[in-house]
């Protein structure tokens, strides 16, 4: 028999890093949290626990706070909290029409937000990544005012990526891009913005779950996939690409050379067009106007969102009955579109899901909206932390 | 943040068990193996890797064979591989044409198999029982007179599974139905045949690799993803259902109830109309007569297959752009087939996904071919006994 997993051994001199970063994430699971209590949902030793936190907060992870209020005599509970003041991560964001900046803290507060829409299929790629660095480099400095030490930064991109190579970006027509930035001495992490938007929704929206497909519609369509917790990224990394998955064979030839694409259907352009309303470039005021004109009771408008829908319900049906999530998380466009979407996706995936009588699929607005991404990429060097929190901790 | 993962603790008492499946793992990954190189891979020391396969041999999980030749000088090296007559797991299939029942052996061999071919879509659900049944004690009595140990049952079925209630075989019209069957003091687990085939064919097949689907045409068609060595259940366990994903969203009537499933371009009884042969029933012989057929050049069989093909791309290309796998394994009566199919499904997959010229796709067909499920049922509950060795060994 080949293929058998291997796991990593723990030995002693890995026990230590183990328990640490799972008395984090107990912290960082229900805060604030005593150190009784994660005695309790460990099976820890209290004195384990007890030394073990002394050097979170010695790493400056973990805080202590006042603790949930006990009912009957006795001290004053000691809660535990993140600490605000410990490392942070910075998110950047390259899209069709806008760049964007953020610094999110252990907390998962955002600290620092700073978006520059603009047509970014115009210019240069070198161009738009000086662009990228001049905001990374503000962001730094803001943090570097907070307190903050930053652990890294994470880059957030529309289109195929390998290693630090945006291989093709079809709605910004660059190929084979290699991403070189630097951000306080930390080379940049880069990854396709849907990826990111899901984790990042994964983390502040509390009806995400933890099976959900989170779809972004701009002028490209991205789909981020988690699947009991964790980001799907397949075999290469390139999973998500729900805006190339077929609505019908031989629909309209879509920009990346097939036909009956989703973006085709419900991508921002295809949608605006059917509505007869003229593209104002950025998804915001695209959003903006497609609602209102859905409020005013404007029959080309509605029919265009009830056309997206269908169309999003059909893709959508195929990925549950494929990956079986419980929860869709409409963001980008949809966000603000999702009273008029939902009524058609809920109907082809009633229609459409084998197993639909015993696993409903909720539909919900993203919580992050247009900022998913460039969140989920502070939130991946947030969450690095946590899974190896051992670097932060001096040694003694 | 919520919703942050938490992982087990690693007490000392478990750093046993832990590392126990580990250096099994070790000898089921490359057999056979010395104890320096498990030492080696592991990064255990060598007493501690000799004291667990002293255990393991105990359990008569592991045994000791002559290792690979040494250059130079030295005594020959003691090899270690897994246990022949150790514990072993029984396999049961409940399928629109046939019942099986076979049993795997510590060292993925398949020591005993037997299936019965007959249309089960006639008959009553509860004489469908029994005869699984029947099938089971036989296997359970040639297991018992092989000296094998049952570590346990797993049973195969063609629909949605709850527990161990098969909530839907669509093909066999039945709605849930409970298996309340018992095997050596085991009850028998429950499965999705497609799950379990994709099991069956990540241990035996040295081409499916980590990431792949496996696609089983039979009457109905069913798939299993796996992901980075993974099977990927879903949110509920009911992932995998491409039979149900949509080639054109107002096709013909499915038995589902939607329109234009991959079952109506692609099932078996699909492609046998479209070649204008009559049906023999059971999968092996439709395929064989197409085969046949297509080897001597029947045009109605050929454009029947080429049409089977180009559904089976088109929805395979939506598969790959969501979850990249990078492999398709064809099962059942794809697995002769595969020399006709391939084609137009190469054609879809390169025309279709996003990062084709990135991420290639193999087409391979099955190994284990109509036998895929039973062997993966039956590997399922020697997996089990692989992830948790400790149970296996004597107490000191």
């Amino acid at each position: 028999m080949a293929h058998a997993r291997t796991t990593a051994p723990v030995r002693q001199s890995s026990l230590r890093e183990h328990n640490l970063a799972l008395v984090l994430k107990q912290v960082a699971g229900r805060h604030p949290v005593s150190r009784a209590d994660i005695a309790q949902a460990t099976g820890l030793t209290r004195a384990t626990v007890s030394a073990l936190v002394e050097d979170l907060i010695a790493g400056q992870l973990v805080i202590e706070v006042a603790g949930a209020p006990k009912s009957g005599a006795g001290r004053p509970s000691i809660g535990l909290d993140l600490d605000p003041d410990g490392p942070a991560g910075l998110g950047l964001q390259m899209n069709v029409d806008y760049l964007s900046a953020c610094v999110v803290d252990m907390t998962g507060a955002v600290r620092h937000l700073e978006v520059h829409h603009a047509d970014q299929r115009k210019r240069i790629a070198e161009e738009v990544l000086a662009d990228v660095e001049a905001l990374a480099a503000t962001a730094a400095g803001v943090a570097e005012g907070l307190g903050l030490r930053l652990a890294g930064a994470a880059l957030a991109v529309p289109g195929l990526v390998q290693d630090r190579t945006l291989r093709l970006a079809p709605n910004l027509g660059w190929r084979d891009l290699h991403v070189g930035l630097r951000v306080a001495d930390h080379p940049v992490h880069v990854e396709n913005d849907a990826n990111l938007a899901a984790l990042g929704e994964m983390f502040t929206n509390p009806n995400a779950g933890r099976s959900f497909i989170y779809v972004c519609g701009e002028i490209g369509i991205g789909g981020g996939v988690v699947v009991g917790g964790e980001l799907l990224r397949g075999s290469r990394g390139f999973s998500g690409e729900i805006g190339h998955m077929s609505v019908h064979p031989s629909g309209p030839l879509c920009r990346c050379g097939a036909h009956g694409c989703l973006e085709q259907y419900a991508g921002q352009e295809a949608i605006l067009r059917a509505a007869g309303l003229p593209d104002p470039g950025a998804g915001t005021i695209a959003a903006t106007d497609l609602a209102a004109g859905a409020i005013a009771g404007n029959r080309k408008v509605l029919a265009a969102l009830d056309a997206a829908g269908a169309a999003l319900g059909i893709v959508l049906a195929d990925t549950v009955n494929l990956v079986d999530i419980d929860t869709v998380i409409l963001g980008g466009v949809y966000t603000r579109l999702e009273p008029w979407l939902r009524r058609n996706i809920a109907r082809e995936i009633g229609a459409r899901v084998l197993a639909s009588d015993w696993a409903p699929v909720q539909i919900r607005p993203s919580v992050l909206a247009e900022n998913a991404s460039v969140v989920g990429a502070a939130v991946s060097v947030v969450r690095s932390v946590w899974d190896n929190p051992v670097e932060w901790i001096p040694t003694r």
